[in-house]
């Protein structure tokens, strides 16, 4: 069962001519976990690597893709969780960073903080060497578009769609979770949503299994997702009925749509979501899982060339 | 049994020489939440009134009388959250803003977001009309203190001592959580703790109870302390065993102390703690509560003259 990596690249409504190159990044998001996770390579890494790849891909509403306050800047948000120490890494609307999650990790393995906000985080990613990058090369919203000039433009009510995340279980069994996104589109300056939040963006736990969420951010903080799914995991729920039911909750109670991609320790996975749709794929057993509609779950062999 | 407000001023070590002040400023604070209650007003409106009072006491380490970061400068943390709605509002590394904690309920009440962070958060308060303070007016670790020139010399082991917190439920059974702090001394610029993150500073559910948190928040966030108390409660335990358990967790699992103070919707309520000392109150039944030390708890009638 083990290693495995599930990925997610956003809950919401997803344009049917953008379905298939979705479908192809967050499959080439998982094949790279998954050949962090083969290569002897930590969960930590693996997760990482595979946001890394979300975020560089344009199509995702984060790093490079991500949408625009309302004053037309990038601000970003990301968490990472370590499932044997418990430790976590976020970064809150942060600017001007190409990968928002790789200075989650420097967070949390060079300071003594869990989270770094605005001109702080800034300020770290200065002094650990992360290059700042111009605001102009993370939009691709109006031209000049990155990554080869494609283009995407959400709708005012898409909400998040896009937020990217995964969660993965090395080969000695520990979890680890990882969740970037830029936001809610015309949010206001400094808006905070749910990522950086641990236990509403992510959460990750050795004795249960790690979780990392998209949707609508603020009811997912309401009913802290990440955490309340491990919670049921830890009643005896599997990761599919405990997404299932946290999901559920969270429709009922406070009206929130949203998606999770769920593992646990023995590598049982879940995909599941509440809104429309969710781009999501796992990689196990040299199989790639993936699927962007309800109900639907397509395969093939890892091996197969891309 | 309701209504009923409980505060705390702070997990950590208290200088023997400072604890009968603090025990003032937190019998104080609880006496004004209590007011508030007994006229009539919510339990937000209540937890609002105790953490402002708590803030503009420059013993604690929130608003007036916050712990400088690295630079020298005032970075101040706050969360509220109303347990009818499950709705929060929280800022994050905010400056030369006197009161947070109200900071954060115009958060929740006026945007649809629930958290912003420091500049953001600072446009904001403008935007509402809230006055920016010079910081000096909120320092009190160098002269010119302010309040009458008191001074308050933390040292650098102590932590996160001082962040100030409340919960009440009001007569109608809402309940609701209030927390402000101005986080760790020598804190790296825009270092956001656990404070404004929903589950980890505080939480609100009607059907469950709420929570304030206080203590080291980098363990606070392993564990999202307060969000664990009401999950435990929710499987059936009492307020203050609980709190009890879950702060033994902490420690176990992450060597991590505080303090925390907890109520269910009956009225029950607990301060407990795991740190040597945390300066608390309650008010019920015309009725004043308070402590400093492992196992006490002081009474005294609440209509007594101050």
């Amino acid at each position: 069962m083990l290693p495995v990596v599930v990925v997610h690249g956003g809950a919401g409504h997803c344009p049917k001519e953008m379905s298939e190159s979705a479908k192809k990044g967050v499959c080439a998001a998982a094949r790279a976990g998954y050949e962090v996770l083969r290569g002897g390579g930590s969960s930590m890494d693996a997760v990482v690597e595979a946001v890394t790849q979300l975020e560089n891909n344009s199509l995702f509403n984060a790093g490079c893709g991500s949408v625009l306050n309302i004053k037309g800047d990038v601000e970003m948000d990301a968490l990472v969780m370590d499932g044997q120490t418990l430790a976590s890494g976020a970064v809150a609307a942060v600017r001007n960073i190409a990968n928002p999650v790789q200075l989650s990790r420097l967070v949390m393995d060079k300071t003594s903080h869990v989270c770094l906000t605005a001109g702080g985080a800034q300020q770290f990613a200065e002094s650990m060497g992360v290059p700042l990058v111009q605001q102009e090369s993370l939009i691709t919203l109006r031209p000049p578009a990155c990554a080869g000039g494609r283009t995407w433009h959400p709708r005012p009510t898409q909400g998040k769609m896009g937020t990217v995340g995964a969660v993965a279980v090395d080969v000695h069994g520990n979890v680890a979770s990882a969740t970037s996104t830029g936001g809610i589109l015309n949010k206001m300056e400094g808006r905070v949503g749910d990522t950086p939040c641990v236990g509403c963006g992510g959460y990750a736990d050795n004795r249960v299994g790690a979780v990392s969420t998209t949707g609508y951010g603020e009811a997912i903080m309401k009913v802290t997702l990440a955490r309340l799914i491990l919670f049921h995991m830890e009643q005896g729920q599997s990761a599919e009925a405990a997404s299932d039911s946290a999901l559920a909750y969270m429709k009922s109670r406070v009206e929130g749509l949203g998606g999770v991609v769920t593992v646990d320790p023995q590598g049982h996975w879940a995909a599941r979501f509440s809104s429309t749709q969710m781009c999501w794929a796992a990689a196990q057993e040299d199989v790639l899982h993936y699927g962007v509609y309800a109900g639907e779950h397509l395969t093939e062999n890892i091996t197969t060339p891309q």
